[in-house]
């Protein structure tokens, strides 16, 4: 069988898959770091044992995290990625050519180093010169931000260890103070399949900050359970009610104007977290 | 860790379960069957070592398979499902008050017999006055029918073993004259991030064959990928023209009337299977 990595994605069920390589392991001052080669997936990051992102699937989540709002802005410049040291969603924002600023702010160097090295068609936009790279507490960065950004993109790993601020109401009333007034922000919300209490408690959270709160999902074969959400939170726009002439093509492999507007239609047990 | 149970999905990839007890392992006529306990997704079927249902997450696969046709048809009475001896299916179209018949043909007695035993909750309406249960081959009792049915869903295993003469361009056309005139019918039709060259052949011979074919989408979380297409064939009737007026009130968990129509709005590499 050769070597294979397991993870556990609940306490009872997980995935495996076959490794050709460990290219590196390393304790960060913030997390493990694993990044190695997979048969299946190709590369593969790899933050406290749960995969982050790989070269096969990593579009979809990439594509549907970036897409989705800076549609739904009408004229998105300045924009802030929090987390996504890998690259993948700042990859997705220089596709709009409104925009002339990407801000990444992630907590861990180390991230970006090693997806610059193993992932470059990820990371390769990384050092385009519309893009500033920090190394730094994207909370405290939000904190620090008064109307500075259009676009807000929350790229963080799930609620333990180093994003835990990430989720809690605290930071979302932090985004909307660093949003523009016509700002919209969106985060990574984990699955409705295992992690239920969670989008709904999200879910709520934002609603209570922003007055159009969306939720959407997209198929993400290497997470949990397959079926990944996002929650929007935005001051004025609605992605639900962009206008056709709005959007113009770009290369994708997920994201559709039309699909725009399906993502958010919900499974009825996913839309039972949104009331 | 204790037993788990772990399914290659591919050569290179797969889930892996733990597992509380085993019920039930034989080798049938047919295929190898395993009925386990789950702690992550209750009682577990398995065929040649392949999830096919679990309590937990049943409900997408049942729901998607028969209301998607059976909200399509205008007046759906007579309805066969070729395979599905677990009887979910069967559950479901039960949930429609015009269906006056509804039989299931599946090769192996022994899927009926266990499922009886272990899955109450999916296989409990098998014994409804409006089902006839037939151990048969499908293959044959398609070949064998004429214009006698409203509906046709296809529950199959995948197209290795006692289903490969399911996923046929003949097993197609004989499904054409088993339908009536204004017939419709469905074929789980297996992932698209693994078996893309299937989905696109599928689609293409039944496109040759009904004048109306579309492929839809649902999150599985215990199939391979977690996206599981399901492909149409009718010869009138178009599931993204239904009337508003036609749907009506059931008890589901994933299938709403939103999402009738949303789930074929296909991720752009989706998509391109079909053109």
């Amino acid at each position: 069988m050769g070597l294979w990595f397991t993870e556990k994605q609940t306490e009872n069920f997980g995935i495996t898959a076959k490794i050709k390589q460990t290219y590196h392991t390393e304790q960060t001052d913030y997390q493990k770091l694993d990044m190695v080669e997979t048969a299946e997936w190709g590369n593969m990051l790899l933050l406290d044992d749960m995969v982050m992102t790989t070269e096969k699937d990593e579009f979809v989540y990439h594509e549907m995290v970036a897409h989705v709002p800076l549609f739904t802005h009408p004229n998105p410049k300045e924009v802030l990625v929090v987390g996504g040291g890998d690259g993948g969603v700042i990859r997705e924002i220089l596709k709009h050519p409104s925009v002339t600023k990407a801000v990444l702010v992630d907590i861990d160097g180390k991230v970006i180093e090693y997806a610059k090295k193993y992932l470059p068609s990820i990371a390769g936009k990384l050092d385009d010169p519309l893009v500033e790279v920090r190394v730094a507490d994207g909370f405290m960065h939000i904190a620090e931000s008064e109307k500075a950004y259009d676009v807000i993109l929350v790229d963080s790993t799930e609620p333990v260890g180093p994003a835990v601020n990430l989720f809690t109401k605290g930071f979302y009333a932090g985004i909307a103070s660093a949003l523009k007034d016509d700002g919209i922000f969106v985060a990574q919300t984990d699955n409705p399949w295992f992690k239920a209490d969670l989008i709904r408690q999200v879910y709520a959270d934002v609603k209570e900050i922003f007055p159009v709160t969306r939720l959407y999902t997209a198929n993400i074969p290497t997470y949990p359970s397959g079926l990944w959400t996002f929650t929007i939170g935005s001051k004025i726009h609605d992605p639900l009610k962009v206008k056709e002439d709005r959007f113009f093509e770009i290369e994708t492999k997920y994201y559709t104007k039309q699909l725009h507007h399906a993502c958010f239609v919900l499974p009825k047990f996913v839309e039972d977290l949104t009331v």
